[in-house]
């Protein structure tokens, strides 16, 4: 995994409390979703959001995700997302953190996805192009 | 709002767990998957799924809803969903009800739904046919 | 329905691409969602937060729900969520709505929640009492 | 990993509607919904559920989630999910695996829980003691 130091985005997100499930702390699937935002958010900041994605036939897919879930989230949260990026071939593997209001790693994620291209799996090369500066 | 012992169809749901929310009930924006999972079920057992009616271009989306919450529904619970239908030109009206085990009515709604066909506000005809039975 | 622009309360909310469903709009049980997250950034805004409410015995619950969709949100929408509140009896009433970036009314709800407390069903007082100015 | 034919426990869950994204395929966090379930319905078979252990001051929380994603969950589909279980010390891992109707292996999940007693991490003793049989 990336040094988290190196991450390359970050953005903030709040807790919601419907994300909350009857053990008063943030359902392990919203996690999931928060990592997803995140990786949406960056990709719309470069210019190359999911709709344009879409649009050009190509579907990023999960292949696989790990997830360290260390501090249980609750209500009033607000985390810091930040994310880093790394290409092995077709996969493309984000190194993700959330991080509370105290500075603590609250879960961290590595998740690898790879792209379809109308359907077939592809090299990945039309969605490194955008993010080339990050994937040396 | 139809008698419910009007209903066409019926389908058991099983409250799942990650469905509650901190009250330790199930969050009121997952009446709303119930009601909609029922009535793709009952379209489904009709032979026309909504990922046929996609294929033609059709877009079943919701003009209208209204919810009577009456008892909190909790962990273990399994509620039987009944729906009726209606049409008014191009709205469809589902009157759909959630019951408990011991017969209560949990929750009602009256839900209502227009098409969209490329994109366009349709009368309706196309969504109607394979429901016609159910519409004089 | 209150109008509109007796609106006491404000937030921005943004469209995460995964609330959206196979038709590409956001699925119509997210907007409870919004509207949910709209009311608790409220009552913290006005420092009685829902994690306070139940530390003292209180649970709102939805009682009744209406909520007329207008225009379908999309990938990429933010919207300005508004709120005005309204008591009778025991039933205190949220009118809300929605508003995209051109200013269109994307939806409008009128949410009736009831408060339990300690389980009974309550007069309403202990809620009222922190948002008495609006309630006159 | 356990080997899938030393399942001691299988569901069936269908896939709803709703749980598709734009990309019209059942997005990624869903999957955590549906592992817990399985783990959920599981712990009910055996006379100890979720409701139970809280009621006994007992939260199972997650630690940690490994899933591959093998084939993508589409409308229509109903998925086998079985289930296997492990303990090492006060950490219980379960091994998990969503089927489809062919037979494929849709994914597979190692999901790691703690036990936390009154909000203090737990050596596990009472969680174990109802699964004994299986934790040899």
């Amino acid at each position: 995994m990336t040094d988290q130091r190196q991450h390359i985005f970050e953005c903030q997100i709040e807790v919601r409390d419907y994300e909350l499930d009857a053990e008063g702390i943030v359902n392990n699937a919203n996690y999931l979703h928060y990592f997803e935002h995140t990786r949406h958010c960056f990709c719309k900041s470069e210019g190359f959001s999911f709709a344009d994605m879409r649009k050009q036939g190509l579907d990023p897919v999960l292949a696989k995700i790990t997830v360290n879930y260390r501090i249980p989230l609750v209500s009033g949260d607000v985390v810091t997302s930040r994310l880093a990026m790394r290409r092995k071939g077709p996969r493309f593997i984000f190194d993700q953190w959330l991080i509370n209001e105290k500075g603590e790693l609250v879960a961290e994620g590595e998740i690898t996805v790879v792209t379809l291209k109308n359907g077939q799996l592809s090299r990945g090369d039309e969605l490194a192009a955008p993010f080339e500066k990050y994937l040396k």
